[in-house]
């Protein structure tokens, strides 16, 4: 294990640095004295895209190549056409540094409010693919703004890679006590890319014999979401599918303000990144209003992609112990939540 | 307003025959004694498909077409591949007959169970697309079931199919009390088919000042659907975000069993199809526990589609009161709520 951490920053937009700044605090906090934590913040987002017109300049790109990992706060704000800084720069970095697991637990810990009614047992890992399908960025349009008008949108799959994130979810479901895989994906309709994702689950299936297997469409996986999380153990899907699951799944589990997310590459050829599932939710910008729970949460996923299993399991112990004992009517303030978690850990 | 209906019945698989029955008792129940309905029965889905090889031939597409109408079941079964009857059956209903809008309600009676706590106020309508994005069956793979496989599908969107569905929503909306639309679409990934939509929904609101528009990603939407489900009035989206939406929004007011909805075609150049949301439920098929509310739902719609308004209202309100009465502990079957909805629409 590494006994130093190179660490990459990227604060963002919006609620962004605030998260981040928390997460840092509880990362520092939780590392035992000797290993030495290295940062280098990277100013990228709205901000400089105002500035400059660069989202994520190659020269960037190559430096952030040379990290341990990355964590990222959020990136996007109103000011900016949608799709320019979410093309040009968060899912740049994941189609560059191959983050092909898209790494997302759901949990309802204790005392965590959620719109369901009867608080179901909640814990379960997305998978998501990371890399291809619908955000391969593979569409265009002709004759654009006339009545005239196409707008094509190419999903991109291949057994290449789907078949290595369907092995990692394998590999994380017989890791896990149930055992139990769920395929999400839309196989009476995208019967083509549907049917690739099925055939190489069967056929990987073959080699985790302990491994449960079953398959939903996604429509009918968003009801079981509310009507039976507690069926989901590992859900391995695709790009698009797993952006809807996780941020509904995020909902049922104390919302977004929770929700962590691991951008990773199993194979170290590159950095992984590490985000909240939120965005930079600028109307609360500056309030102090942000939960920094999900980077805290996303540096525990950090912290176990680089080793440091107890020091994971530390910081989500404390996660859980702090909203344990939250009570709704007094709220705290983003600093005070990292400050708490910091102590904690540290304590 | 026609004072017969010529109707096309495809009772279909599983559990569809049952609770079409009782769809079909309630329509003839609730029609004035001078309107004659025929009814026309389709022998179409799985038995079919396995005695013959045949999911739709042509020449009764073309006897199909004939009709004022079409009420379906349900199809597909677990014997037949994922995908043949989806593609070959109801999507090429759908497709042949240019059913660019299905429309499809979401609304929380009273009395009914919802996953969510606190029993939200729901009441809105999902105009999903129905002709177009990754429905259209662009899709292939090459080398297949080989290690260099590659699946791809297209989502097809054109200016003439998202203009024509957006300015139906927008009159839906237009004449509801809150008058208010929203967009679902996920234009920060996919720019291109997004920013159509995008700019379709901004040019056709200048036409409907008194209509509310706003934007939510589908991820984003998935979110609201479970804590703040009131906030909707009309949505409009493609066809897998309907799809999805749809689904979720049956999950969050009282299930699957009580959603209808309406392939339409506003033009009358076809016939329009009306059919439950949920599937053919083959594992509970025959035993009686199918609960036919979703089909008689449907009912409703195909009758406000005809020009039958005051019955589709008459329906609706039959539904409302029996539901009011349900008492989960005793159970009725697929019969007798089929029996009671009909003789208190006709009573
Ligand atoms: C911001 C957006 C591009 C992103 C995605 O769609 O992946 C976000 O929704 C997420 O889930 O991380
Ligand atoms: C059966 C399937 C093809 C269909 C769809 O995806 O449209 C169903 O899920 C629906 O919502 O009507």
């Amino acid at each position: 294990m590494a006994r130093s951490i190179d660490l990459a920053v990227i604060p963002g937009d919006g609620i962004g640095p605030e998260v981040v700044d928390q997460g840092l605090k509880v990362l520092s906090a939780v590392l035992p004295g000797d290993v030495k934590l290295e940062t280098t913040r990277y100013d990228l987002g709205a901000t400089r895209w105002h500035a400059t017109g660069e989202t994520l300049p190659e020269a960037e790109l190559e430096r952030l190549k040379g990290h341990d990992a990355i964590l990222l706060g959020a990136v996007g704000d109103p000011t900016v056409p949608s799709g320019v800084l979410e093309r040009g720069l968060l899912l740049k970095l994941r189609f560059a540094f191959d983050h092909y697991v898209n790494l997302r637990p759901s949990k309802l810990f204790p005392n965590t409010p959620t719109p369901l009614a009867g608080r179901p047992d909640i814990d379960f890992v997305v998978v998501r693919e990371g890399t291809e399908g619908l955000y391969v960025g593979n569409g265009g349009s002709v004759r654009t703004g006339t009545p005239a008008e196409i707008a094509n949108e190419v999903s991109v799959n291949t057994a290449y890679g789907v078949e290595r994130v369907v092995r990692d979810a394998f590999e994380r479901a017989a890791a896990r006590p149930r055992r139990k895989l769920t395929l999400v994906h839309k196989n009476n309709v995208l019967v083509h890319a549907g049917h690739l994702w099925q055939r190489t689950v069967d056929r990987i299936a073959q080699e985790y014999p302990q491994v449960t297997t079953d398959y939903l469409h996604v429509d009918a996986a968003t009801i079981f979401l509310v009507t039976q999380p507690e069926r989901f153990d590992v859900i391995v899907t695709d790009n698009l599918f797993g952006d809807i699951l996780t941020d509904l799944a995020a909902a049922v589990t104390g919302g977004i303000g929770l929700a962590a997310s691991g951008n990773i590459n199993p194979t170290g050829a590159f950095p992984s990144m590490f985000e909240p599932v939120h965005g930079s939710a600028p109307d609360i910008a500056g309030t102090g209003k942000a939960d920094p729970t999900a980077t805290v949460l996303s540096v525990a996923l950090l912290l176990r992609h680089l080793g440091y299993e107890a020091e994971a399991v530390r910081v989500e112990d404390v996660v859980t112990a702090d909203l344990a004992e939250r009570d709704a009517a007094t709220p705290r303030s983003t600093d005070a939540i990292g400050d708490a978690l910091a102590a904690r850990v540290a304590g």
